[in-house]
């Protein structure tokens, strides 16, 4: 019986499940630290009241169900023994013939981890919902207060980083901006909220082509958001952003400047990357350990045509964990392992309502149709039936009445 | 210009609030801790993961946004000066030429206050989200688990008080756990979890007939549900719940046993009931205090035909805000108040899938024709489209799939 252990149920570790589910011989443990899948490329939607946690997420251990072969088991992955193969974990170790580890990524201040409290990242659920909240109490508390200089200061939102993140992100405060909070205040008018993006690149999506880049921040322009490119943030804190000798009064900060392998690769005890990723051979398993692979945000795996690592998105995690899959199969039946070859399906992000942008090939194009790919793309992407219907009815009814369903303030203990 | 300052955005605050809407000389402000409107006799359902907390609220100011002379305000009302008619917020004071109080319940312990962290209780979002992941966590924990007393301990749930809270719950742990996660674990079997439900008095559904009573019971036994009548909980602590000499190791208790009127009702210096409500005249307001009315949980409202309380349901906080604002147009037109007569139109209890319990006027049904009628009364009840189509959407894939939509562990901070 050969065992594989696979750390993590983001898109590479459930692709790799999926692949070896059923197949005779072969043992799977499947280790997550929480209880469902994210579907994390829609993660800004919750943040921006547009969809519910539940709409982009689905228990690891119900999409398993029909795979005898693979336990799923809730739990923390603390350290990585390379040589025994083993992970340990707050459930005890677990040993494998393989590991494949895709613990993904946490956000990174570059050394400035003081601005954490005040500018939050985006990457679980429970962060989604506290930044959902904090956007939502930020009009709620303008509408409250009496000074107008503290009601700017609530009412001016800073996104920073330009990424695709940072793009959605803004795009989607400002649609809410404009339109679904528009006539519901009566003492603010929201739509005069002040939306800042910040990059401190010279352009917005550096992944995209500089025509897109242009096009992203026309469109952004066109909704209000007011875009500062090669502005570095110098200082954040409680109420103020700094950028260089410019302080801005804000209560909202949203991060999406940068990430950070997860510090479990740390203890592999390997030499990792500036970003704290693991360097992968050609057949992305670390080198001298042919049985341990690693995948999606956690590795740096270089594209030799490029010779730039692959970007951390979606396509390239399932992609590795499917091949991951198939090696494994490959060595069962003694044939030899194919070489990785990612293939790239083209890249997307939108910008607030019937406008995004496409790249396919050498095809680059924006708009409408853009935004209806964008739209099919994300649905049918999404994990099982139920939740497409659902964020089907939620964005077929935030179309048709510019409304967003999720707008709830539940963070933290109870009012 | 006749002000009104309305606490709480419940069935009452709101229905007062919509019939005040647009009226002519009347200016209302709708004061509430939380920026949404919670439709409470469904709260069990987000508890249990068949539904998202956005599909059973709706934001208040979205609900009001064509209601000019409404301004709503998120803020949390700390007292009362009934002399001054004066609202103290934390968003400073509000006064009014009316005030109607409608700041509903919390759960009461009854003199065990220690108890409520091993058994917690249901009244808000983030109570049944913290539920729901409890719930949730325990299934995880037995298959992580080795030790077959542990296991079995975290296979054990325990509802306390056999009202219509306890009694769905208890239906809904025990549906969870025979189907919908029947076959999602490898290790334990989940249809073996042993759901107790423990009531003091001689029988469930205290306040139906008798005969619904013993149907809900014969319903709840065919669920594989241990009902425990006439048996009184005696301690709770970390892992145990003791009836009399008996001692449970459980790892879940759920608390329906209770509840107690708003602390806010200390405030105003009157005379409270045995539960902490606010004793009423016959026109639902203070003695001696005409402009000051109370409604829904917070009232202790005298029934004038059985000599008993108004039970704290929906129906009743409604018919008494609209009455309420139905007084004060009439005090507008220097007309005389009508009398406030509670329109019964019946109790239901839904007992898991296909099952519930009728009671409308002398008519008593269970089965599955009051199920499909609970179905739609509280899909009916529900403020907006869009909750009712994504409720009826959830509740049809679980219909046919015997899934749960929402099963998601996402409390507290992150994993």
């Amino acid at each position: 019986m050969t065992r594989v252990v696979i750390v993590g149920a983001g898109f590479a570790g459930l692709a790799a499940a999926r692949a070896l589910a059923n197949r005779a011989g072969i043992e799977v443990v499947l280790l997550d630290r929480s209880n469902h899948h994210l579907f994390q490329p829609l993660l800004y939607q919750v943040a921006t009241a547009a969809l519910s946690p539940a709409d982009i997420s689905a228990p690891v251990r119900s999409i398993l169900r029909g795979a005898r072969n693979v336990r799923v088991l809730m739990a923390d992955a603390q350290r990585i023994d390379l040589a025994a193969r083993r992970v340990d974990t707050d459930a005890g170790p677990f040993d494998g013939d393989y590991l494949l580890i895709g613990a993904g990524a946490t956000h990174a201040y570059f050394g400035h981890d003081a601005w954490e409290p005040y500018a939050p990242g985006l990457k679980t659920l429970s962060q989604a919902t506290a930044m959902r909240a904090r956007i939502l109490l930020a009009f709620e508390q303008a509408e409250r207060c009496a000074d107008w200089v503290e009601q700017q200061a609530w009412l001016s939102f800073v996104v920073v980083g330009g990424g695709p993140t940072g793009v959605e992100m803004a795009g989607a405060i400002a649609e809410m901006s404009r339109y679904t909070l528009a006539r519901d205040f009566r003492r603010i008018d929201p739509r005069k909220a002040r939306v800042l993006l910040v990059e401190a690149g010279p352009r917005l999506l550096p992944s995209f082509t500089e025509r897109s880049s242009a096009r992203a921040r026309r469109d952004l322009t066109a909704l209000g958001v007011d875009v500062r490119l090669g502005a570095a943030v110098t200082g954040i804190a409680a109420g103020t952003v700094t950028l260089g000798d410019e302080r801005l009064a804000t209560r909202t900060v949203v991060w999406a400047a940068g990430v950070r392998a997860s510090p479990l690769a740390q203890s592999l005890g390997v030499p990792l990357d500036r970003a704290g990723r693991v360097p992968v051979t050609a057949g992305i398993t670390i080198a001298g350990h042919d049985c341990v692979f690693v995948t999606g945000d956690l590795a740096a795996c270089i594209d030799p045509t490029s010779q730039r690592a692959l970007p951390g998105v979606a396509q390239v995690a399932i992609q590795q964990g499917r091949y991951a899959a198939a090696c494994i199969l490959a060595d069962r039946r003694g044939a030899p392992r194919a070489t990785f070859r990612y293939r790239d399906k083209g890249q997307m992000a939108t910008i607030g309502r019937q406008r995004a942008i496409c790249e396919i090939g050498r095809l680059t194009f924006g708009g409408r149709i853009a935004w209806w790919l964008w739209l099919l793309v994300h649905i049918m992407g999404l994990t099982n039936f139920r939740s497409r219907a659902s964020v089907l009815l939620q964005w077929g009814w935030s179309f048709f009445t510019y409304g967003r369903g999720a707008r709830l303030i539940v963070a933290g203990k109870d009012p």
